[in-house]
């Protein structure tokens, strides 16, 4: 997965417990206006991550039962400030409960999980598949939830096949940054449904590995009818960098800087890295040290998981950190994004408490920027090379592979299509236009261009004809993104984020007049309560002659007006002041006026 | 110059008229602290653009002259919500205004000549120095401010050597995006200091040009004691993709594309890439059609520069363009980064009254992303895909070149050094990062690492003992940058920029009770006024409970608190109540309580 800021994690809790007896139901049906499914019809419902790259989630309604694959979150940006994370709408699921027979998770990503909570406990707490590291970190991530119930979850192997209401399952191993990653074949009468979640081929310089071409293998023998897959990385040219690449160059830098401490951040999702960094590490006799929330909690998972088996005392606690020699320290820290207090950038703003940088530490930025955090890494980067360390990034010319996404580039993607030759292909993560590029080549690939459906969050999509052709309803099931703010989940919060986004523009005016109601006149000069509008030290001037306004405009409205009519005295106020404070100071702030009468 | 959002521009005037009689000035002397220069020494003193990509602005003070070179700007982002612009600060020359002779503009881009209309002013409307195109974009820009004076401004020739109390000064001409760039040289006794500003080599695969290397040949002989130079590029490797592959990209494209209408989006300033796709067109037998208010401008003055000369009726207006077919249109627009009031954007949106998009339209962005502005972007071709129409963009795989940076590259940077053989260098333009990633590099050509300073805004460096040392003071000039916000201007608006983050988070939560002085009891229901906080909606609860609480709290208060103390009791309404909501909402939004007696 790629991550979003996670600037506001630190602030309070970063999943609040819900409220007592769980979120309250709208008793109003959202989706009444949706056709069921006819018999013998098939659906599917991508209900996040078309639009964006995060909060995956789509549903498949065969006959009397629906499973639901993955459950994401996607954090907050600029577009939606304050807020803590986004989840996909879950209405149409709501209002089918009694159908919905599983929740199957590809694997444990936070763009595939990270909605697993609420999700779950809105549409009826359904059994959750999935491979055994993933179902870790989703009850690690439950346990922050402590009003809701555990998780209903089973494991299952790559190899299994299990059955849902009257549908029939199968998995397999698929390759991405996270062990346990598994792709989804569901049968039908017409063909298999196969999506594979997030995935890249296991190849080096696009020859393919034996276990990968085994793991896929099966594919030859079935016949595909709608695949189901990620186009991220639609626009990246050739294969994906193999990550044994990435290996081989941290490795190659552990051993030449032989006389500094390497600190390395990275995404704590980057889980099958930083497996294998512990093991280079330790191999070339380092002590580890781990740092940040959720660089720990994955590491700890992993070796709960037996995916880690560090010697005893490899990783060492960071206040023995100066027990050895530098060239012996290998520190794994999350915030290679720059987030607000991510380890990395607390320790370039010299605000950790018991380390810091010295002159020739080397960092190894083990990531991509992803789209958005730019200006952070930056200011991040500024802060470490005023320490006197040594940068090592994905773009540092002339250095060692440090970083590989987990995305299938185009010839991945190719491949797949070639492999699967499915009948109907839906794109399900990433925005349109990656969408649109993805259709193109899947044209390319051989598959007819009537047989692409390019959707949008909450499209349906029913195959019909027995399996012969697919069809985008034109009724579309309720796609507003779930705000999660504070304790609140919802999808009618825009009005809360236009009025964040307006005075974080222009700041906000409130006016309280007191009128006596014997003389009509006011009482007292106006109170004026202002933020985030102009420097009010220096603005001394302005507020005494908008009192004197306010004071002119109410006393004159009160006479005019109904006795008695707030609502108008207010509007005229509002209205008055604003314009003059739009004159005087070329700004806009939310003017309110509050008109008392005594 | 890179830019920033644009995305206030049309909310309101992008430059408001001054207060009447100008800004007023502080009083207080902020520089006192600086020891004046000692005579025989050199000052310079980066006031701008050594933190950041923009704003750049450097004074040098030699003697009793100071001159000053450039004075840009940049544009708000996610850390400045709400303001529309910043440039450098001034306070070091408002007070040394007598010793200023000249600002010395090298080019007509933003981050260059932005803040010159707002400098000006404060630094006592000193002469302007550039050649022809550049001082008529300043005299455009200028035209916005109509409370101010107009330019004093003086055009030079690249070959011009003109005097500024006893400094001697030269230029000579310098390859960039947009005409009429210029390096700068100012003789001491002690050899040159020397800055190119933005520059590129003109170079094709690494082999300079003849003219370009005539333009150089001077520095052969000349001994340069300081360079001052651009850092923006540093991380890129070789030399900087030519400019002419970009035009030879472009005409393939407009060669090829036959049946289509092509749009093109640029940045407004690359002037010379659009002279020439002008140019092409028309040799290809293309209308052209110009739309967006900034590229409108710019190709105005290029025309009135004499730059462009475009034949009669090859530049047709839009409401011209369904008269030709398809393959004889070219419209180049504004937008290229997804700015909300470009017009590539608002045609994204479908909000151009007069224009729509139609399938199998080819779109070229003829620009690379501004860092920060990713997103906006990627929904801009969102939009755009959505239409139907093929994007082209700097990284569409397998396309033709059809953008190149205007800044030179680290092999470009590398034979500036090489040709200047400094004795001293002061890297003048990028991130702290970049600074140091090109210290090394200076290194590297041969500079002593102890002749190379690694300045911050303000940073006051003094080359000493006869232009043998060179040291930066521990003293700096004030560098707080200067925000422009509607009608202010100031460097002390940091407060208010807080509010509004704090604001963007959460909202706020204005709370009115009046109380009756006979009873001690509120005489009505307290009011309560909140915005961006929760959906309110939905909270009818909350506020019901959080009125009673206020009531009770207010009451207890003023029966506890010394009669008439206000502040005390607002203390209390405003902690219990803020207390409360966190304990219900999970959110701070910022409480602000307003407590009346009667």
């Amino acid at each position: 997965m790629r991550r979003g800021g996670f600037n506001r994690q630190m602030r309070r809790p970063a999943h609040p417990p819900m409220p007592e007896g769980g979120y309250p139901e709208s008793l109003e049906k959202k989706t009444a206006h949706i056709p069921p499914l006819e018999h013998g019809n098939i659906r599917i419902i991508p209900l996040g991550g078309v639009e964006e790259i995060g909060k995956n989630m789509t549903a498949i309604e065969i006959g009397n039962d629906i499973i639901v694959i993955d459950a994401g979150m996607f954090f907050s940006n600029e577009s939606t400030p304050g807020i803590d994370y986004v989840i996909p709408n879950t209405r149409y699921l709501e209002e089918r409960k009694d159908k919905i027979r599983a929740l199957i998770i590809t694997h444990g990503h936070l763009d595939h999980i990270g909605g697993v909570p609420i999700v779950l406990s809105r549409i009826g707490n359904p059994p959750v598949y999935s491979r055994n590291l993933s179902i870790l970190l989703m009850q690690k991530r439950q346990s922050e939830f402590p009003h809701l119930p555990p998780l209903n979850a089973i494991v299952v192997e790559k190899d299994d096949a299990i059955k849902l209401g009257n549908l029939k399952i199968r998995f397999w191993g698929v390759t991405h940054t996270i062990p346990d990653a598994m792709g989804i074949i569901v049968e039908t009468p017409y063909g298999d449904i196969v999506t594979p979640g997030d995935y890249k081929l296991d190849q080096v310089d696009g020859v393919v590995s034996e276990s990968e071409e085994k793991e896929y293998e099966q594919f030859d023998k079935r016949n595909i009818l709608l695949l189901m897959t990620d186009s991220t990385n639609i626009e990246n040219e050739g294969f994906s960098l193999a990550e044994s690449k990435v290996h081989q160059g941290i490795e190659n830098i552990l051993r030449r800087e032989t006389n500094n401490r390497i600190f390395m951040a990275a995404f704590a999702s980057s889980i099958t890295r930083l497996i294998k960094v512990v093991e280079i590490a330790e191999s070339l006799g380092k002590k580890i040290v781990i740092e940040g929330r959720s660089m720990k909690t994955n590491l700890d998972i992993a070796i709960q998981a037996g995916l880690l088996k560090p010697k005893k005392d490899s990783i060492i606690p960071i206040d023995q950190i100066d027990n050895y020699p530098p060239n012996r320290i290998l520190v794994l820290v999350t915030g290679a994004q720059g987030e607000e207090f991510g380890y990395l950038n607390r320790l370039a703003n010299k605000s950790v408490k018991n380390l810091s940088l010295k002159k020739g530490d080397r960092i190894i930025l083990s990531s991509s920027i992803v789209p958005g955090n730019e200006r952070q890494v930056q200011a991040m980067k500024d802060g470490l090379s005023r320490q006197g360390v040594k940068i090592i990034s994905f773009r540092t010319p002339g250095e060692e592979f440090v970083h590989a996404t987990g995305h299938g580039n185009k010839e991945d993607i190719r491949w797949l299509h070639k492999k699967m030759k499915e009948r109907f292909f839906i794109p399900i993560h990433g925005h349109h236009y990656h969408l649109e590029l993805h259709k193109e080549l899947a044209i390319e690939c051989g598959v007819a261009e009537e047989n692409i459906i390019v959707p949008d969050n909450g499209s349906i999509i029913d195959i019909i004809d027995e399996g012969k052709k697919i069809v985008m309803r034109k009724e579309k099931a309720p796609s507003a993104p779930m705000i999660v703010d504070g304790f609140s989940v919802g999808d009618e919060q825009q009005v809360v984020i236009r009025d964040r986004q307006m005075l974080a523009t222009d700041g906000m005016f409130v006016v309280v007049a007191m009128i006596d109601q014997r003389t009509g006149l006011l009482r007292k000069s106006p109170d004026i309560i202002s933020r985030g509008f102009v420097y009010l030290k220096e603005s001394q001037d302005l507020l005494r002659h908008t009192r004197t306004l306010i004071k002119k405009t109410v006393e004159d409205a009160y006479k005019r007006e109904r006795p008695g009519d707030f609502e108008s005295i207010k509007n005229i106020v509002s209205e008055t002041v604003a314009k003059y404070l739009l004159q005087k100071t070329g700004k806009r702030p939310l003017v309110i006026p509050v008109v008392l009468s005594v």
